[in-house]
C-alpha cells in the first residue's frame, strides 16, 4: 500500500493481482505493468513491457534527484502532474509547447524535442504519442556525449511506431518500452506514476 | 480525407481499413471506432463500441451549436482542445477543475460533475476516467427534466466501471459507450475528435 494511491487504485490492483496469473516479471517491472493495466484494462501490456537492466533503478534515482521530466505532448504531463506534485516536484517540460511551429521537414513535436534535448540532455524523456519525437531523440542520443537518465518510449499507432521503438532498443541508454504498436499518453503517464510510487516507497 | 486530419492520421486509417475486416458498424460508428483504434492500436474497440440510435447525429448537431463540452478530467480536455479550436470552439469545462476538494462521501470528480450539471444540464458529457462521475451523472439525469445532448461514457478500470456503464445503458439519453472494462482518457478524446471531424465534414 502506498500513501500515494487512492483506495480505489489499491482495490483495482488487488483485482489485477487475482486475475493476471504468472507474468515472469520482476517486482519493479510488475509494479509498472500493473499500473498500465489499471489505466487501460488491457492485460496484454504485461507481455509487451520491456525494461533494460537497471533502468528502473536509474529512473527512481533520477526522479528523487528532481531531474526534469520531458514529455512529448501535454496529455502525458497532465497525467503525471498530480503525483509529481505530491512527491519530488520535478520540473515538467512538454516538447510541443516549446515551439509554435515545425521546422522544415519536421513535425512540431520533433522540433520541440530537439529544443529540449539541447537544454536537458540528461532529462527523463517520456514519449507517449509521437514516433517522430522518439526517432529524433534516438538520433540525437547517438551523437551526444551526454544521454538521458532514462527514456520511456511508448508511442502508439500504425505509422513509424514500431521502427521508433526498434531504434530505441538499439541504443544502450536506460529505457522502458512497450513493444509493437500499443502505447499512448495514458500508458506513458502510468509508467511514470508507477516509478514515482516506487521512488516514494524506497524513501520510507 | 478531412481537412482536420494530419497526413499521418490518414495513413494510419488506411492501414486500419486494410487490417480490420468486416465490423458490421455503420459509417459514423466506424469513423469513431477507427479513431479509437488509431489512438490505442487495439482492434477490440470495434467490438466494444455502442452508439444509441441517433446519438451520433445528436452529437454532431450539439457540437455545431457550440454546446459546452464537459469532461471529467483534464487529460480528456487536453486531448480534444486542438480539434475543438480548429472547428466549433465549444466551451470546454473540466469537472475536477471546478472544485478544490470533494464533498463528504463523494470523489472530487463526482462533486465537480454535479456542479457542472447544475449549470449545463444540456451539455455534451464526456467521462473518460471516473466511474463515480458517470454514476453521479446517471443519477442526476434520472431526476432532471433536462438531459444532456449526448453522454460519452467510457471510464476505464476494474472498480465500478462496468456498473457505471450499465447504469448509463438503462437511461434513454443519447449515448456512446465502450462496453466492459476498457476506455480511458485517450479513448474519450478519440471519440470526441471523430465526432468533430464528422461534424466538420457534414458542413462542407
Amino acid at each position: 500500500m502506498s500513501r500515494l494511491n487512492h483506495p480505489i487504485v489499491e482495490q483495482s490492483f488487488a483485482i489485477i493481482d487475482r486475475e493476471i496469473g504468472d507474468t515472469g516479471l520482476g517486482p519493479g517491472e510488475y509494479a509498472i505493468a500493473r499500473r498500465i493495466i489499471h489505466a487501460t484494462a488491457d492485460f496484454e501490456f504485461a507481455r509487451l513491457l520491456r525494461c533494460s537492466p537497471g533502468a528502473i533503478e536509474r529512473a527512481i534515482e533520477a526522479l528523487r534527484n528532481r531531474t526534469p521530466i520531458i514529455t512529448d505532448v501535454t496529455m502525458v504531463k497532465q497525467g503525471i502532474a498530480t503525483l509529481v506534485g505530491k512527491t519530488f516536484q520535478n520540473p515538467m517540460i512538454t516538447c510541443i509547447e516549446q515551439v509554435t511551429g515545425a521546422e522544415e521537414g519536421k513535425t512540431r513535436t520533433e522540433t520541440g524535442l530537439l529544443r529540449c534535448f539541447e537544454r536537458y540532455p540528461e532529462g527523463i524523456y517520456v514519449i507517449g504519442n509521437a514516433p517522430t519525437a522518439l526517432l529524433a531523440l534516438c538520433r540525437a542520443i547517438e551523437s551526444s556525449p551526454v544521454v538521458p537518465s532514462v527514456v520511456i518510449g511508448v508511442p502508439v499507432g500504425f505509422v513509424s511506431v514500431v521502427e521508433s521503438k526498434e531504434a530505441l532498443e538499439r541504443l544502450s541508454v536506460p529505457q522502458i518500452r512497450v513493444e509493437r504498436r500499443k502505447g499512448g499518453s495514458t500508458v506513458a503517464a502510468a509508467i511514470v506514476n508507477a516509478l514515482l510510487v516506487l521512488a516514494d516507497e524506497s524513501l520510507s
